[in-house]
């Protein structure tokens, strides 16, 4: 029998980064609990991990950018990509009331998606803190009957909680995109998607010049962004998603774009997994 | 003499968002702290505050997305920008020896750009918090004899610290750059850069023909980003920044490229500020 693959993810069991790593690889999975995202790559360079799932954007906060940093400097290969719909619980001790709640405890991007319902609790003291799952773990370690936490059902059923409140997120249409990284470069057949990062020429229009060969070779954008360079105050790494039907038009865009960029990096090709859709 | 106007601002006193308040308008302000970006926006809509002084993006974590939900949701323009150099000192109890320290707390995106620092402390905890000052003023508050903060010097002479070692940041050009919103429309003479928001006409190639537009017409192009619809898994809002030195040119671009986007909101005009360069 084969090893099961060791997956890196943010967080603990029972967290959103174990769910979509659950949903990306199956059950047969050993997962590696990392408390932030730079363990993650620090444990694959370690060869403690074989693959790393990590979030890279949702629907409230948008781009996890401090993530692309991490892509660039540990060069790891990104090999697929997960959308996980967000449902949000309120979770506490078995026979807690709403009348006991003092705390409410979870990820500050969790408590965001569930504004609302925040809003209309009177009086409790909202806690950040950097996991959900953790969060739920400490009500049912600590034996708090006071507090409680917004996550997901897996924490729920991990650590024995009850849900008092279900899908208490404002938006239904919720999302987290997260990637799958892996140690070495794959070759993934049928590749329809690229995560690719450049610089251009500083030049007006270079930007619009690089996005208009896109277009001329139906090359599909479904994501664009600039961040700075660091102590460059005039210069500007721009993160592109690139979708395409015919592998060809792909490369033969890729080809073209070098003249109006430089420092291009193809971060992984890989198959679009977009499951909102 | 003419009221003192309300600024206000994300966190305590003493935080970065007081030192951008105070260089934008100078000493003769109040302060309004408030706990979270939201708060800020609710204290305008009701009238308790005269300006907002928001953290939009830096060096180490790009843009901060949610703030751009939170200008189109409350629609109040953006009147002026502040960068400012983000230096980064250890504070502690006057006294204290390294020897002594236990814990170092701090916001999370300054504990990220002082991580080469921090990896040489060994067998010391770090601790997540909101707020740098924050930080700094529960050392005092609570004559904590085993923990730093991470912080400004405002902070250090506002809470009665001393400087335990300094600027600790790991690259000495990070700068916030922070957005000055007003609750209604100014005028700004020599207005000469923009923020807008637009989708594109769901076509291949809408985005590179108003990128395309806006060089034609020498518009400088300093920020983009696209950003999800929530709900419409295909659509997405571009934020960019523009820069011009011709007023007219800038008139007429916003002008033609209504042809290929839709939604578009003008976030507000005003005067680069960027003393980076």
């Amino acid at each position: 029998m084969a090893k099961r693959p060791t997956i890196a993810i943010q967080g603990i069991k029972a967290s959103f980064h174990e769910e979509a790593a659950l949903t990306y690889f199956g059950e047969e999975i050993e997962t590696l609990e990392c408390m932030t995202f730079k363990r993650m790559f620090e444990e694959m360079k370690q060869e403690r991990a074989d693959y790393i799932v990590m979030a890279i954007e949702n629907s409230i906060a948008g781009s996890l950018l401090p993530n692309y940093s991490l892509l660039q400097d540990y060069n790891f290969p990104i090999i697929g990509e997960i959308f996980l719909p967000v449902q949000l619980h309120l979770l506490a001790l078995p026979g807690l009331r709403f009348e006991d709640i003092k705390y409410v405890q979870s990820h500050p991007i969790a408590i965001r998606q569930c504004e609302e319902f925040l809003q209309d609790l009177q009086g409790i003291t909202v806690l950040e803190k950097s996991d959900t799952a953790a969060c739920a773990k400490e009500i049912q370690d600590l034996q708090l009957k006071d507090t409680v936490a917004i996550a997901n059902l897996n924490a729920a059923k991990a650590f024995g909680l009850e849900v008092l409140e279900r899908r208490i997120e404002s938006n239904k249409k919720n999302y987290t995109r997260f990637l799958v990284i892996a140690r070495e470069h794959e070759d993934i057949k049928d590749a329809n998607k690229a995560s690719v990062c450049f610089r251009v020429n500083n030049k007006p229009g270079s930007l619009a010049k690089v996005l208009t060969i896109f277009a001329q070779n139906n090359i599909n954008l479904s994501k664009i962004q600039s961040m700075p360079v660091l102590g460059k105050p005039n210069e500007y790494n721009f993160y592109l998603d690139l979708e395409w039907t015919e592998q060809k038009a792909y490369d033969l865009s890729l080809r073209k774009i070098l003249k109006y960029t430089h420092n291009l990096s193809v971060m992984g090709e890989y198959k679009s997994n977009d499951t909102r859709k």
